[in-house]
């Protein structure tokens, strides 16, 4: 077999075998094949596409370029999220409690913020000493100890994605939904997991703005998902406006566990319980996904999800007085009212703008090296279908800098559509993906 | 200007500005775009395509990366051939000398044989002490003292060709006739000609087997030159069997002299004088083809041509004597005469089998670091469309080695095809594109 061959198989449109696969990416991997013929190749499978028998090859191969991790030592099914992101998205931090403290495990490998979408890693990481970065032995550890721990990719998980990745990035030949899915999948299935939700972002700030570029990468995922073995279940969810109150890494954590508190607000809180009660059905946890919304009221009612996430933040060297004492993360110095200038019915929000804008303000970064400023968040006063008076507050900036200041202003403001007539509010969840064809 | 933001371009079937061409091409001569971003770039203009302006930005900045000859001491035209390869082309080693002796400058830059199709080079060099490795000072040396010059491409010219052509090797992106054409048209405008006739095989021994895809490519390097400024013509000619009654190094040498001693195989020395009266009438010689066809014949009649041919093999410090004693050149010590097992008329060859044959035995190369073997070569008796009886030789191998003699026997014998009713002889040119818009 010859790289140059399978380039040129893809670049004419055919399907690879199993085998062809594996020799591209274990060849990659090991460095016998060079960066130029991979990325050849991604540009062919870019743009003539992959099968899903590809994707479900290449999601293997990827997977088991690296280690694939096991708990025979944990009897309870091992479950896990994935989000493809978007503006105040934080339920990772709300979900792993509650189905940990509902007696699951939950091992979650998670990403960091790029571009205008927040990461789960850095959120954790505005709790003062909190560490993502654990070793595989570690990881195994917390998650005997708690039933949850949350880290980041480590070299040892799936380093051909890494690598790919990498490439990806610099050659333009990111977004594609086979692509995207493998990359997502390898990971997930190397945490060992029985079952998994998705939560596929659709409109102004996801990735994928349109329903149908969501539901086919949704369809993917829970494809290869089954043809590994595993339950998943996707759920396309809206993010055409930001989710919940706040985005910016100390208030989403805060929000977090306001949500923990049965407290916070309505849509986080929704879909938080929601995706829990999917991982609860697909754990084998409940019966049903409404027994499993139950489970999860209820153990948020009585705070047990609750103690679990502070159990949970002390085991990764967190410091476990934030549950109490949001005034320990850390805090912008400055706010800025944005106000109405308009009468009328929310219309509709352009999320992405929210998002590029808290990066200006160092809330995200715009490279990979760029370092976060947790302090600085956007508060989110107003929801799609509200009512609004001119000169009624908006959003409020927590800043530190104002050095990009008036541009940020400018992007949220115009943010913003309204509209004379009343405008109905947006479902959340938008569409169940994989249900029917659960076993 | 960012790399991944014009591969990205091309992925998404948009143009390129000369300015990004210029970019892309400049900035990968110079390594400042890895190859991995350039074989990323390769393969989305393989699949999307280039427009006729951007094959003629690509020709410009690949032709501009090195230095472009002029020679403002030479006061007559300069013109050159260029043949798309095929089996027992050996056309160049007859129109040169033809061309030059009837007072224009033939400056050519040629390249090597690689696979099925023999080079002139190599033929060449088949020639005892020939030396093609001449410095551009020694072409323009020679060129001016006999008005011909054969050469291989050297450092200085179009280093971007070179760069890029040993990329597109590794990344299946060589088959696409806007990067062919680029490829061509770079070297060939960087010889300081004025006119150029393009010979674009066609048939299954040439590299574009169907006649409308060599169409394609021979009006895109017309236009192409045409761009830049230089008068242009291609023909489209036959290669659905070999060119002549030889194919190997010493034996086309020796039946190139045939045809400029005004002997030679027809179909040979047609074409031979065809492509000379395009040049002469490119090269403003003569008011029109058929005068320059004259011409022509006119010179290799009177000996001239040869004479030239002889002054041109001593100042590439070749020995001349070969115009006079064939047995100084190499020649393979057995033969092997295939016969024919059919009665009928011969209705079609599959003329790259005899070029695969030739390159097993020695003739040729597979990889590019393959040693020639000159003296080995295929004589070949019989034409479409002549009668042929059981027992009557087909071929005669010239040989040395009888390692892969007998793949190469069976290989030869299957690419005949019998009839048992009369077949037209082929067509040796069957189009001729560009000459209508000629200034």
């Amino acid at each position: 077999m010859r790289a140059v061959d399978l380039i040129r198989k893809k670049r004419d449109s055919k399907e690879h075998s199993r085998e062809e696969v594996d020799f591209l990416i274990s060849g990659y991997t090991r460095g016998e094949i060079p960066d130029y013929q991979m990325a050849a190749w991604l540009m062919a499978a870019w743009i003539r596409g992959l099968s899903g028998a590809e994707i479900a090859s290449l999601t293997e191969a990827m997977l088991h370029s690296g280690e694939v991790i096991t708990f025979p030592e944990l009897p309870a099914k091992k479950v896990d999220k994935h989000s493809t992101g978007g503006v105040g998205d934080k339920t990772s931090l709300i979900l792993a409690p509650i189905v940990a403290s509902g007696g699951l495990n939950v091992p979650m490998i998670s990403g960091r913020g790029l571009g205008h979408t927040g990461g789960t890693l850095d959120k954790l990481e505005a709790i003062p000493g909190f560490s993502t970065a654990l070793t595989l032995v570690e990881f195994r550890r917390v998650l005997r100890e708690c039933g949850m721990a949350l880290i980041g990719q480590t070299a040892e998980i799936a380093p051909a994605d890494k690598k790919i990745y990498a490439l990806r990035d610099v050659t333009s030949t990111v977004e594609n939904v086979g692509l995207i899915c493998a990359s997502i999948m390898s990971k997930k299935m190397a945490e060992g997991i029985d079952a998994l939700v998705l939560d596929v972002k659709t409109g102004s700030g996801a990735f994928m703005q349109k329903e149908e570029d969501s539901v086919c990468l949704a369809e993917l995922m829970v494809e290869t998902a089954r043809r590994m073995g595993k339950k998943a279940v996707a759920l396309i969810t809206d993010m055409d406006q930001p989710l919940g109150r706040f985005a910016g890494h100390s208030h989403e954590v805060i929000e977090s566990i306001e949500v923990l508190k049965n407290r916070g607000a309505a849509d986080l809180r929704d879909l938080s319980l929601g995706l829990s009660a999917w991982m609860f059905y697909l754990g084998e946890r409940t019966k049903s996904v409404e027994e499993g919304r139950a489970l999860a009221e209820k153990l948020v009612a009585s705070g047990e999800a609750l103690a679990k996430f502070k159990h949970g933040i002390a085991l990764q060297d967190g410091d476990p007085r934030v549950i109490d004492d949001y005034a320990i993360l850390p805090q912008a110095r400055n706010r800025l009212k944005i106000q109405s200038r308009a009468d009328g019915f929310l219309a509709a929000t352009n999320c992405l703008e929210f998002g590029v804008a808290l990066a200006m303000l160092g809330g995200g970064r715009e490279k990979k090296e760029d370092q976060i400023d947790p302090g600085v968040g956007l508060e989110f006063h107003k929801r799609v279908g509200d009512r609004v008076t001119a000169g009624e507050t908006l959003v409020t900036i927590y800043y530190n800098s104002d050095l990009k200041l008036l541009e940020a202003q400018q992007r949220i403001e115009q943010a913003y559509a309204f509209s004379e007539h009343s405008v109905a509010p947006k479902k959340l969840i938008r569409r169940l993906i994989g249900a029917e064809a659960l076993p």
